[in-house]
């Protein structure tokens, strides 16, 4: 049994973690570490853990944890308090997957640009492997710091990666309406975000200049460079892509569920293709995936893939206007963000890539 | 005191007319009537009405109303079924304002090939004036005959009217990403309506081959052609938009809400513009109008607009990717279907036209 | 027009007064004071008043009150609070109607045990008016102070009212178990009022020991010793009723809605009894009620009151354990709060009861 | 690995059995059998088993369904259907957990009169072994035929045993208040299980008169007479209990949220006790059992239980009433149907009885 520690314990991605891991064949936590709540018996915080074998865990501060003694740190922080924590562990002889912003930019200067914070280990941001597994699952499998995509970014890219290849695509047309469930807010105490406020209601905020409209954007174009490969490759691509960019338009909504985003995605042809063609595009793309489902004449929900960590992605091609949209659903909490670490840390680890990730969505 | 009936009186759509009728200051509610219905008391079916000044109304069948003693009947019906009562009621003498899509194309080959129903009344639908109150008040007080707009089409239509007319816009790069409360959906008897169905989860649905994108391309159409006139008009007008067209590409959605559609419309401009140039257009549009809101430096949630007739309209202006990204709200039940039913019979028998629409959102 | 004010103006109740008033055809709103938000415009804070009357109100503090200039002010803020402010606007020529809990004993020891907080005004509590409609009607009509009852208990004591001086019915065995929209917890930051911590959940809280059960008791007891009278009475009553006293267990649960409250209410019978008997106990005390319904054979839903000001009442008389089943049933921003507050006001200015009250249900 | 079908497969609690049974490590899925989507892909109607292994699967009448194929067959069936299916599968080598209220009375009497329908079976009704696993574990494992209970019974059953033998307890006060998700209903078209009619609002239903009332109290009394026992017992019992007898009255309500069971359950006390004993009595009664957690001071929320097999059990003792008030909160969906099933299913093939079964809460 692999040890593994978590640092960040009590916010809603640490608890979702746990969740997984504490019913991992293949490994075992070791500790829980938390700031605020150092001290406390897990299950007075998340009385959903009474009577699993997480009953007894308690969590420690960070200053009592012992780094060496785990296999793999998940680090479940904040965007700026990530870095620090990160920059510590690094090189202690374990592997670390953050689930945070901080590393997920080689270069460090988009980062501070979008994230309005200055990094303090930009060399280690540069080593810093990816995590989307689909894009990039060989450096993952020997990578000591993974990058785990956040949850827009990953219905982002997984609706669109197929179609930055596709030669009949007009790469400066791609809009993302993307609608979150408000888990993804986190649990922070903000008026907004009280039940009365978003109950019953909807909104669209931070359009085109969200922090993931960057990262969408900054894979997509690493991506068109050659940096990631989708597998097992072989797109009717287009050779000339490698010295194309693309420039996207992303608008976040939140929606009153709880888990779950679902990506709407718009893109123009510059010439007439046909679903078919598309449809064999997505296939090649995913049909050797675990976690990505290509549906065929239907779009996803956000109910098939919730409590899951599966991705499932639709299309149409709208003929009368020659354009597609993609719809790309997944649980944020998941796919979007622990389920994604775990399927890492399966790579790491040499584990079976689904192992603990077998649940189907929670419906009804 | 003027004397108004409802046809179709027991979808969601007629008890939204009677919530608004049995208030108004200056109506009386006539005959209720209803097919599934005769013969019922309507605080049986619908409690809510209990101790109001409906409490002893009973529905009458079709074949008992006598259509004559009412100066103005609405007809909430599903389409289809529509164009032949109103067919039936048309010219005898009270005005009718009708809620169905049967009335709201002049061309009915338009409306056959989109709704697969052969129109009866062709004649009646080249007469009927379009009910979009904004664009079309002075032929709407004139009108024996109103189409009342559809929920998606109003949001949509009173946002992107603005930028038809607007030198910069390219009017071939519209995209509108709509998403809908459950309501809009009606009271029929569908599983994917079960609120176990519909509860926590979301999806997209007739990407493109909406009904309703064809009747927002139509009106957009006709507007650009010049039979619609926004008021007081002297937008900064591209002269020769006449000449335009415009190709609309509409996606709806399904969240779980109630009441209430967000429609999240994309434009790609030709050249650089402001906030402050496209604030004007929206300003010139809108200022004069009493139940369109149009926000500055914020974006609309449904929660300021569900219980009331406004719509809010915000919008930004995203330097980066040229375009301009609209968002519109408004309660479909309301200022999408019965609040401008009543906003249109206020037109009509030359009431104050916010004569009992003066409920602000109910929230909490 | 009478010119009424708000103290604690930008609270969700505060909100809802505004709402009532700013479309009551009788009163003027002269004053919006708010603590927090003095000196801000109120559509920027709540920007479902665009459009209204209310569009360029901007809120004051308290500093910059004029009492004197208002017919009649609404204090609604939070106990402990509101009698210090309320302690210094009486006696200044207005009326005043109190929607805080600081007023509502006219014996301060048990508001001091109960809630934990000295009283400033034990005198004012004294000669204050208890403020539920249906059980005091003639006394607020000339009152200065009304203490506007809670929503639990509105919906509580409308339920067993009838009851309490039936000679049948054991007093020892009433037991509340009610169920509140999460509107009612107000807007205070707190985590378990997060949307994410409270949608698709529910729980009990407090049982036997939330602060609204002493009220429901005192309010009772009250009402047994004859100090308040239903109207217009001739109840099958019990002429011992006087000499009795009763004690209740109360138990809220927070449920996933926004508004509405839900009270269902067990109570023994120690004799045989019959629906017709207690039928006739509801209709006596209510018939003659604009905003109370009793339903016959029918049971109440949130959906059928909540938006508007009418509570509605069922029960069944369960023949195998002798126990009657009452379920009352009333929105809590509403009959529960704001919407009697404005009941009361058109009592103390002799408006007719239901003037700005007639809307009925939001529904669907 | 044992080899399991289920009939009636697409139901929900069909597709939960099969949620549970897919990731069950040691038994394998055979057969799903539905009448009415034979020969329908599974992945088509429910397209969350997609990339599951149940990816294949095609639903078979049952007229192709070969019992003897199987070691366990479950029936997730409607009432009245259910016994027919089972008296024909019966007695054909395989064992058999019925999911119905069809063979949950020995008495078929009290059956017909509660559901209104004959039994044919009633020689298999006396035989069938009531699966209520931690009243009845030993003659679990031995049974032919286990009758599963139903949701509400479950949890209220769970909630008051302990205090069933307890001399202190009246046991003619009990009053259960429970509150039921919506997807207890079933996937069933009703017009009052539309999201639009249950949205935001909610109700009791039946009370009194609901069926599980009559198996509650059946359950009860039976294990009253000692016919069932909690494990490992020594509560500090009442050795008269065995002459005594319970009545129940059972209200339930449905409220907006999918999952969950939230029962709140008054009782008097003959005489004064203290918390500290009857925790001692839950803490008895449960502290073997694998998935009943007794809370101390804290009360049970659904979302601590919804996606787990959990029950959590709280109470409170009121000193100023005398009464005890217990709140039992689970999973309807599990503990209250499937998940319970499934840990039948365990007993019966002498698997450790959380196998499969591990899984917390969702949350969030």
């Amino acid at each position: 049994m692999r040890k593994v520690s978590i640092v960040g314990a009590t916010g809603y991605v640490g608890i979702e973690l746990m969740r997984l891991l504490h019913q991992h064949p293949e490994v075992e936590i070791k500790d829980l570490v938390s700031k605020s709540s150092a001290g406390q018996r897990l299950v007075d915080l998340y009385p959903q853990f009474r009577g699993s074998s997480l009953n007894e865990y308690q969590l420690i501060a960070v200053e009592d944890f012992e780094p060496a003694a785990s296999d793999l740190i998940f680090t479940a922080l904040p965007h700026g308090v990530s870095q620090n924590i990160v920059g510590e562990l690094y090189g202690k002889g374990t592997k670390i997957i953050d689930l945070s912003g901080d590393f997920r930019y080689h270069d460090v200067e988009i980062y501070q640009e979008w994230y309005g914070v200055e990094h303090q280990y930009p060399e280690l941001a540069k080593k810093a492997v990816y995590g989307l597994v689909e894009l990039n699952r060989e450096k993952i499998k020997e990578a000591d710091l993974v990058a785990n995509p956040g949850c827009y970014v990953t219905a982002s890219l997984l609706g669109i990666l197929p179609l930055l290849q596709f030669s009949k695509a007009d790469l400066s047309s791609i809009i993302i309406d993307a609608k979150s469930g408000v888990s993804g807010a986190g649990r922070s105490l903000k008026q907004n975000l009280l039940f009365t406020e978003t109950h019953n209601t909807m909104k669209a905020y931070s359009p085109g200049i969200h922090r993931h409209s960057s990262e969408i954007e900054y894979i997509s174009n690493q991506f068109l460079a050659g940096e990631y490969e989708l597998e097992p490759g072989e797109l009717s691509s287009d050779k000339s892509a490698a010295e194309k960019r693309t420039q996207i338009l992303f608008t976040p909504h939140l929606v009153p569920i709880k888990r779950g985003i679902l990506a709407t995605i718009y893109l123009n042809l510059k010439e007439k293709s046909s679903e078919a063609e598309i449809l064999q595009l997505y296939q090649q793309a995913y049909n050797q995936e675990e976690f990505v489902e290509v549906l065929v004449d239907e779009l996803p929900e956000i109910k098939n893939v919730a409590g899951s960590n599966f991705a499932q992605i639709g299309f149409k091609y709208d003929q009368r206007t020659d354009r597609i949209i993609i719809v790309s659903a997944l649980d944020n909490m998941l796919k979007g963000a622990a389920g994604q670490a775990v399927q890492n840390m399966n790579l790491i680890f040499g584990f079976p890539e689904n192992t603990g990730l077998k649940a189907t969505a929670l419906f009804p």
